[in-house]
Order: C-alpha cells, then sequence, then structure tokens
C-alpha cells in the first residue's frame, strides 16, 4: 500500500483526486489540507463522497504530511508548490504537482508566462514532465513530477507522432482547443457563473495562453528544434472535456489510411490512448470521467493540411487521473489501478 | 460466474446495463441483442466502449438466448416483454424486465395505463416488484424481476418509512417529479431535440402518467389499503437525473429531527440510500452515474406538511442499476459488485 | 417621454431593465448607477448593449437623480431601497423598487423574514404591490411600488381565479417552484457557478424561502382571509425562466372544461397572460426574454385536485418587464411600449 | 406594405422568419406552407407565437402564392428549391432562398459537393449572393438571393479586410467554427438529440463540409484568385450561435492597433458588424437573437499570425435575419425594420 496525502484538497482537481485514490487498491489516503475548510469533513463539503471516505481537512503541516506520506500530490495555484515540493522531495518523498510550477526546465520561460518568480530551478531541472505516453521512462525514475496542463496533454497527444515522425512543417501548426468551463477550477468568479457561461462561447487569452510555451517545450524537445505554435484557448457551455482541433501542413503527400495507421501504431501500447478509425471524430462525452484521450485524424488533400483532434475529460486525464497515473508509474504498479473507468454516456 | 444477455441492448437503458455488466466481477456477458443496429459491434455503436467489450449485436434468438444465459435482461418497448420473459422463466433461467410489463399485480391496472393486452397475467402475479429497500425477500426467490420505473423508485423511496409508520394522511400525497430528458429513451423524436430541452422546462403528462398506478400499487401495499396521489412529471434541461419531491399532511404535529433520524434509521442498512442530515438538501450530481438514492426530509411547521426530496440517476437507480442490484440480490451476491461507482462531481 | 433612472444598473435586473428601457418609446434614460462600475461605460461592462446606449455608470447621488428623473427604478440588495426611495417620494417622484422592501404592508412580517429592520413602514403601506393583473386600479395612482418577486408572480397569476371564486379548499395549496441560476444574480458565488449548476438540481430554503409571505399575503388580501402555503423552490440548470406548478383540493367536483374557461375569463384582457387550451403544457421557452405569463390547468379527478403550471421569464416578467408594465400602468401608457417581444424560440 | 410569404414556415428557420416578419412595421405576412403541418394554425405547432399571429398553415400552391406575394422567401431542403424559385421570378416576383440551391454562380461545384443535379444553372448565375456587408450593390437589383449559410456568413465576414486588403498569404486560411446544435435544424434525428448533444463536443464532416465551397467561392471573388481553406466544422452544446475562428499567416509584420482599426473602419457602416476594441473576444450571448455579427481581432506576433474571431446567431445573421437584411435590402428598405433587437443576455 501507498500512503498518499492530497494539498489542497478541495478544488476541482483534488476532489478529481480523492475520488480515484479512494477506488485505488494499493492506495490509503493519510492527509488532506484544505486552506477553505479547515476542520470540516471531506464529506461535508461534497456530500457526494459520503460512504466513501470519512476524512476531516487539516491544515497544510508539511511535516506532518512528510511524515506519514509516501506519495503528496499538490493542488496548489501556481507559484505556491515550490517551497513544498522542495520540502518533500528532501524528505526523501515523491511528489506530483497539478500546477505549473515544476512543469518548466527552462524556469525563465516559466517566469516570463506567469509573472511569478521561481524559486528553486534546479528542482525544476530534475523535475519530469508527466506526460507518460511520452516521458514514461523518466517518469519511472523521477521524484518530482510537474503534471501537464489540460490543453498541452490534448495538444502533445494529438501531434506527437507526427513530429516524432517529421511528417510536418512545424511552422504551420495551430492548435484550437475548446474546454469546459470546470478547468476554471472552483473559483467564485463572475465569469465563471452559470449565467455568463451557458449558451454562451468565446476564446480568451488569444496568443497569450500561459499553456503555450508548456506545448512548445514538449514539441521542441521531441522535434529536436525551436517549434512555436499559435494556440487558441475557445469557453465552451459543458464541465468537463476538451477537444483541441491541431492543424499542420504535412511535408509531403499524405494518405488518411497511412497517417491512421501510424498513429494506430503509435499508442497501440497505450491503454489511454484510443485512435478512432478514419472518418470516425471522438466527440468528449466519449471519455467523460475516464482517463482516456481519443483521438480522430483526417488528411485534407485539398490543402494538403492535416487535421487531428483529441478529446479528453479535463478533470481526469488533464488534471487528477493523469496524476495517478503518474503515481502508478512512479511506483511501479500495473496502468489500470484506481482508472478502471468507464465513460459516462450518455 | 453468472451468464448474463440483455435484450435490447442499444437503448440507453441497454447500454448503461452494459457498462455495469462490464465492471462486474462476477458476470460474463453473452449475448447482445438489438434490432436497430444487428450484425454491428457493440463498440462501434457506442465507441466510448471501445476497450471494455468486443461483441456482435445479435437479432434475437431465444432459444440462443437461454442456451448461454442464466439471467436475461429485457431492455424493450412496453408490450413486448411478456412472451420473451414467459419462454425464458419456463426454461428455468431468471428474467429482469426493464420494462413496465411485469411490475403490476393486477394486469387490468397495467391494461387500463398503458392501452394494451397482457398476453400473461399469470406471470406477472408471480413476477416481484424490483425495489430491493422494500421487497428484498421476495426478489430473493424470483424468477421474473419487474424493474421498477424511475420515477416511482424515487417517489417510493421518499415516501416508504412515512407510510410503513403511519405517520401521513394518505389522500394528501402529492408527488412533484423532475426529470432529466434521458428518460425519454434515445428515440429520434422532436420533443427530445437538444433545440427544444435546452434552457426550457415543462409539465407533462399531468394527472395521466403512466407511473401513477405503479407508485400507487406499491404505497398501498405497504399502507395496506388503496391509496390515491397526485403525480406530476417535469421535464428540465438535463441529461441524467430525477429529483422528487413528495408532500404529505403529517398525521400528529411532528419533529424534523425525529422524522430525520426516523429515516436514517430505515436505511441504515441500505448502501444505495442515503438520508442527509436535516438542512442539506440532495443534489441530482450527488449520485449522477451510482446506484444511489439520496434524501432530504423536513417538515414545515407552519402548514404541519412534510417534504420529502429524493434524487436519483434515472439511468442507474432509475433503470440500470437497479436492475443490477436485483440480480446481485437474485445470486445471493454482496451488494456492491459492479456498482462501486463514485458519483461524477462537477 | 418619461425621464428614467436606474439605481444598481449593472446587476442582471438592472440591465435587462435597460434594455427594456431603451426599447421604449417613450422614455429618456436619464442617469444610471453602479458601486461596481462606477465611472465606466455601461457599454463597456455588457458589450452586447453596444450600439443602443452610451452612457456612463455614475455612483449613487440621490439629489441628483431627483433632479432629472420622472420616474426611479431600484435595483438593490433588500435593506438599501427604503431611505433612497423615501428621498424620492418626498421630492414627488415616483419609485418602483425591484427588491423586496416595499412589498409587505405589515413590515413585521418583513422583518421576521428579512431579519432586517425596516426603516419607514408607513412608506410601506402606502406603497402598492405592482402585480397589474391584481392591483392596477391601485397601481395608477401609486408613488411607490414594490415591484413583486419572481415566484410570486408565477404562484399568484397561477392561482388567484381559483381563489378570487372560492374554489378550493385554501388549506391545501401547495406550490413547487422550479427556477433557472438566473434567480441568483450576478453575484460571484460557488453556488452559482456552471460547474456546480449544469446537470444539477436541487430544492432549497425548502419551508423557508422568504418569497412564502409575500405569496400568502397577497392570496390571503384576494381569499379575505389568512392563507398559510407550503412552498418549495428549486434550482434548475438553465438561465432564464420559472416554472411553478400549483396544486389545491377543489371545494366541489370541478370539470376541466369549466376551470379552463374560467382562467381564460380571468385572463382574457390582460396581454400578458395566456391561457393555453386544456391538454396543453406551457414550457418556459415559450416566454423567454418576454413578459408573458402561460399558463395551463388540469383538475385531476381522481383526487379532486387542481393541477395549475404557471412558466415566465424570471428576467422579464418575473422582474424587469413587470417593472416595465408597472411604469407603464402608472404613466397611462398603453400596454406594450417596450414590452413588444416576442419570445427566442427555439 | 411588402407582401411575404414563407414556403416551408415550420423548420426553425421558417420560424424565425415569422418571428421577424411579424414585428416588420412594412410587411404583411401572406402564406405559410407546411408538409408537415399542413392545416394548423401556425401559433398550435410554436404556442410562442400565441398573441403575434393567427394563420393556417397550407399546402405549397405555387401560384396562389405567387399572386399574393411580392417577396418570397424559401426555407426548403437543398435541391428543392430551384423549380419554385424559377416560377416565382417568371412572374417577376423576388425570391430569397435560405437553402444552398441559389448561391453558387458556378452549378458545377454545387453539384460536386451536394451531389444533386441543379436543374436551373442559368438562375443560379443571375442569382446574387446575400452577404449585404459584401454585395449590398448587387442584392438591390437582384430578383434571387442566395442567402449564405451560416458558417459561410461568419467566415466571411471575419476575413473579408484581411483579404480585400491583401494582408495575407492566402495558402494560409484555417477557419475553425464552432456552432450551437439548432444549426442542424428541427429534423427528428438521434445525433440532435439533448442526451447526445449535452455536455459534449464534436468535430464533424471535417475537409467535406458543403459551407466550404460557398466561404472560398467568395473568397476567391474578393482575392481576384482561387482561394482554398481548410474548414472544420465543430458542434457545441448549446442552441443559438456560432463562433468561427480564422487565421492566417500576415504577408508583413502587422501590428495589432493597426489591424483592429482596419476592421473598424470596413465595418463603420454596417450597423450589424460590431468590432470590439484590441483584447476584447466576443461571446456568443452578446448577439443572441439579433443580426449582429461581434468581431474580435488580435496579432499573433510570435508567428506572425492574425487571428479573428466572428460571433453570430445561426438563426438570426446565420439564416432568418440576413434573409430580412436582404429583403430590406432589395426593397430599398432602412436597414433596422424588423431587425431592431436587443440581444438577450444573459
Amino acid at each position: 500500500m501507498v500512503k498518499a496525502s492530497v494539498i489542497g484538497a478541495t478544488g476541482y482537481a483534488g476532489v478529481e483526486l480523492i475520488k480515484l485514490l479512494c477506488l485505488h487498491p494499493h492506495v490509503e489516503l493519510m492527509y488532506l489540507t484544505s486552506q477553505s475548510y479547515t476542520g470540516q469533513k471531506i464529506q461535508d463539503v461534497y456530500p457526494h463522497l459520503r460512504g466513501f471516505i470519512d476524512q476531516e481537512l487539516k491544515a497544510q503541516n508539511i511535516d506532518e504530511i512528510d511524515a506519514v506520506s509516501d506519495v503528496v500530490f499538490l493542488a496548489l495555484p501556481h507559484g505556491h508548490a515550490v517551497p513544498v515540493a522542495e520540502k518533500i522531495c528532501a524528505q526523501g518523498k515523491k511528489v506530483i504537482d497539478l500546477g505549473a510550477d515544476l512543469r518548466f526546465r527552462d524556469t525563465s520561460v516559466y517566469e516570463d508566462w506567469y509573472h511569478v518568480k521561481h524559486e528553486n530551478p534546479s528542482l525544476s531541472m530534475k523535475a519530469v514532465y508527466g506526460l507518460p505516453e511520452i516521458y514514461r521512462d523518466k517518469i519511472k525514475d523521477a521524484r518530482a513530477v510537474g503534471n501537464p496542463g489540460c490543453y498541452p496533454t490534448s495538444a502533445l497527444l494529438a501531434l506527437y507522432p507526427l513530429i516524432k515522425e517529421d511528417l510536418i512543417d512545424l511552422s504551420t501548426i495551430i492548435i484550437d482547443s475548446k474546454s469546459g468551463v470546470s478547468g476554471a477550477g472552483r473559483s467564485a468568479v463572475i465569469t465563471s457563473l452559470y449565467g455568463e457561461c451557458a449558451e454562451n462561447m468565446k476564446a480568451y487569452n488569444v496568443g497569450k495562453h500561459r499553456h503555450t510555451p508548456e506545448i512548445e517545450q514538449a514539441l521542441s524537445e521531441v522535434a529536436g528544434c525551436a517549434v512555436y505554435v499559435s494556440f487558441t484557448p475557445h469557453l465552451i457551455p459543458m464541465t468537463r472535456g476538451i477537444l483541441t482541433t491541431a492543424y499542420a501542413v504535412l511535408n509531403s503527400k499524405g494518405k488518411e489510411a497511412d497517417i491512421n495507421r501510424l498513429y494506430q501504431d503509435y499508442y497501440q501500447n497505450e491503454y489511454f490512448v484510443r485512435v478512432h478509425p478514419a472518418g470516425v471524430w471522438p466527440q468528449t462525452k466519449w471519455v467523460t470521467g475516464t482517463n482516456f484521450c481519443d483521438i480522430g485524424v483526417a488528411v485534407d488533400s485539398r490543402t494538403n493540411r492535416i487535421v487531428v483532434t483529441a478529446v479528453i475529460d479535463n478533470r481526469v486525464k488533464g488534471a487528477a487521473g493523469q496524476a495517478g497515473q503518474n503515481m502508478n508509474v512512479m511506483q511501479d504498479f500495473p496502468i489500470m489501478p484506481g482508472l478502471e473507468l468507464v465513460p459516462l454516456y450518455p
């Protein structure tokens, strides 16, 4: 049994983590922290958990957490995870940060986009970017994992085989992403109100979203050269789900069937990536509540562009589920425990 | 291992059943039928199931089904289940019908409300109404179970302790239910279109809904006398979930705390019924994707009325989940297999 | 031309008022106040208004407002309207308060339910409850109007003919209301977030909602005796719309056709009330964006109960539209100006 | 007064047209046809229209329609409008077709994409593409107008100034569109059910959607050379609204402020196009129920791409509203009659 704790347990990421860890046969949940609800029971804050868990939410006491935990999940606002991660790693424990603080090898990029000073660049240097389908081997040996952002997870899985195989003109990548509202978390802000989001859509942070450099870091590593992308996020009236549509010009004439087969091959051993047959376009509901990333691919022969769509549940594969997947990799568990989830459809 | 088959596998009830049976450790799925999709793979019709199942949908051949099955689930339009159930029972196999055909002991009531002749009243006489929280003992020994309707499940669990304890004036019961759109199934009808349902509400079949006599049959049995209720169903812009608000006048002055305790006591051994503390009103999302029925109770002392709300996922506790629960009872399995589901929240 | 001002212009009530007043051929909009957005242009806060209005939001200066206005609309949190209304009336101007402060003749009832001391009971005594279909004559001569709450508007129009004609047992009234989320206004609170409301329903404030005494005040006046009701509000995943289902036992056997005709007769001269034929149940979308209240009626002969459903757009007939309707009555305008709105369907 | 008729009055396009024409001060509605509801009153099919109109739906009798109409709107499935339009034009009446049959100058393109033989290419040659912001002068003199598709309306208004000014590399245009479900009309199909669309998103017809050649036809005319685009439509869980995100590489370094000013200039006399300041991204709700197209523009200097988003209500500017706007142009009416609509927000 692995002893796991969650710091920041009452945000949407935290509560999703608790759900998965409750179901995990090899995990014991040790310590849950919450600033807003200290002293309350988690099942009083989230009554849907009644019957599954009976724990009090505590203040964040790192020493206590260290003392009882093997793995610590951090679900904190960016800028707050570094000092915590530092201490945990120093005690020889493992840390998986669901925020952005450990995602960047070059912390100056982080600082440029997040407008926060990074307090421990060397920790970030050693941390591993937690996308198991690309970085599994490194994750196995990592002490600190920077769990990917929701948009980057979908964009990277959509583009990885193309770049790895050098099939596209790297200057032509456009990533148009559509996200459900839960991506903004459980903060009480006007822009996340039902009345503002329902029956409504918008683009936001066009050309300026912080997930842009995260996508570029990984794509550049795979390509072996600097890659820049145009990334546009959109807010969609649904709670869970991201659909990313990625475009690029093929280096040479490509056939849809060949490209589809390439994707099938690339992900054949990846349980959580399902490549659909040509002509089938994945729907976000096909992955709701699960850790799957479903992919569809087409070649638009009129323009010689490839179009890839990837859908994930932003709260699972885009956050808590991937964190659980990373823990399973780090602990050398099989792929499934805690993640045997059938999508909720309809 | 129990060998189970599903007749009518591609409606919303059928596909939910498949999901649960796929997860069930003691069940082997043998035979799936579909009229509309005969010959196709279930995972091509419902791609969210890809990776969980790989079966072809077959035409309905009762002899073949009988030959390979221990338990057969029927998810057919009303009026079509009786001849099938008849044959299956005749072979000594068990049948759980998710439609209305086996729900009524008095088939003349069925015929009045469903405008269909019942072809085997004696089968219906022997069948058991599959609400385990009230009829568990009978279900254990049943060969044929009439799985309850979605509205009745919520209404009966809301009212059962009150009537059993003779606390209310039976002539004052009002049941105001609100249902998500999936209750209408997956039929291509204009009234179920997104454009007609989103941002919209309506009452329908006021005073005439077919679940009325089903509710009355069970309440009358519990009360030991004929009970009539006013039942109004409403259509709400959401996919899953029923919230039933039940009203009745108390026979004598009641205290909220006492009534709440009564409910807690009544359901303390029922894993799937969660009674919330006084002042907490259950939300349908607290049970989404699960077999739970969450209950809240208040006494309105100004009018001496009791108000009870019960929420269920109409596709799970209101249909497939309850069918699975019934199978577990009939097979003497523990309560949980196939139903260890944490609600999807948010 | 009437000179109108809005105090509290940037909440959902305020912005709806502005929309209607912009369209009103006999109104000049003079002064808009906002605490949160003082100094900004209203069309920068609400860009959908671009092209319709070009005004700066000002701090609340009653003397300035008085100097330029004939009618002042108040859209303030309860407890804040009395001193403002006092001053405006003292200057001989007219005031329409969209909050609760002027709705009660007996301010002790207000104080019991709102937990606020009422600072000017005599002003409240003279104010008129602004439901034109019942109180039109008084509204004509009023200086101060307490615009009804959203739930009471729907409940009172549903029950008025029955009580006026003494057709029901007054002790049996149950009002089960379902409201869209915009009823909670534009406040940044967790319970109004998209992720908390979408695909979700709940009852709330059962037996305790502040609209209860407001409904009872009007019903008691019509009945000529004290009437108590059970009122249960529910939150529904949609932005606009209330559907109220009202139940009562008929004093004698009633026929559906007769009752329907009664409703038709009662409201035949009320442009904004549309009574549908027997068997037709109004949908909230049939009134979206308009000042209509659509009504359906049935007699449940099995229980001798009458069931009435009434739908309104809670932001229009339930708030701003009714305020405009009241202004038209007070100014002796025809019924339509500013309210010639065709519902948005689908 | 113009005498107007609608052929195909009970689809979503037809009913929206009726709404607008009811409000139009210079239009008399003469003749409404419906295949499915012949003989019924339009207000019985669409009760939200009760009080606004009282007309019987008739079978399609072209001679009768011709005899009483000045302008005829066609809202028919593609392939059905040509013979009707032919007759109407032959009688010297004007026709506005909301389908695709008259949108193409080169009917072989139409035939390739729609898989239908075009029965009157010369009629199509003379017809005018009804996008007033680009083709106003031709529309003035047209007898037959092919009203644009919903996606093309948003895409063309988004791209027009860039191409007209030769600012972009024409080979780099990507159009990623997101549409509400009402775009699929009121057909009873499974893919449009609430349960299939809510909390769900997907791309569809990738690289193959019929609006592609329509967009290319207009862009090519503006550019003076053949333009090919990648166009991907997506289905979004909302009823009304399209958001189109268009991407292209700038021919030379561009500044956001300059580009924004260009758009402001281009559309300054177009009442229905609202260009928002740099950094403001239009939301579909800002135009709900209206004929507006709201536009936002950014230059992504890292990639030298321009990103434009345009939002419309697909049922208004994307269909019926634009048809009304075209009628106003053809009749030399002012811009506004029938279209003085304030958006429904929230």
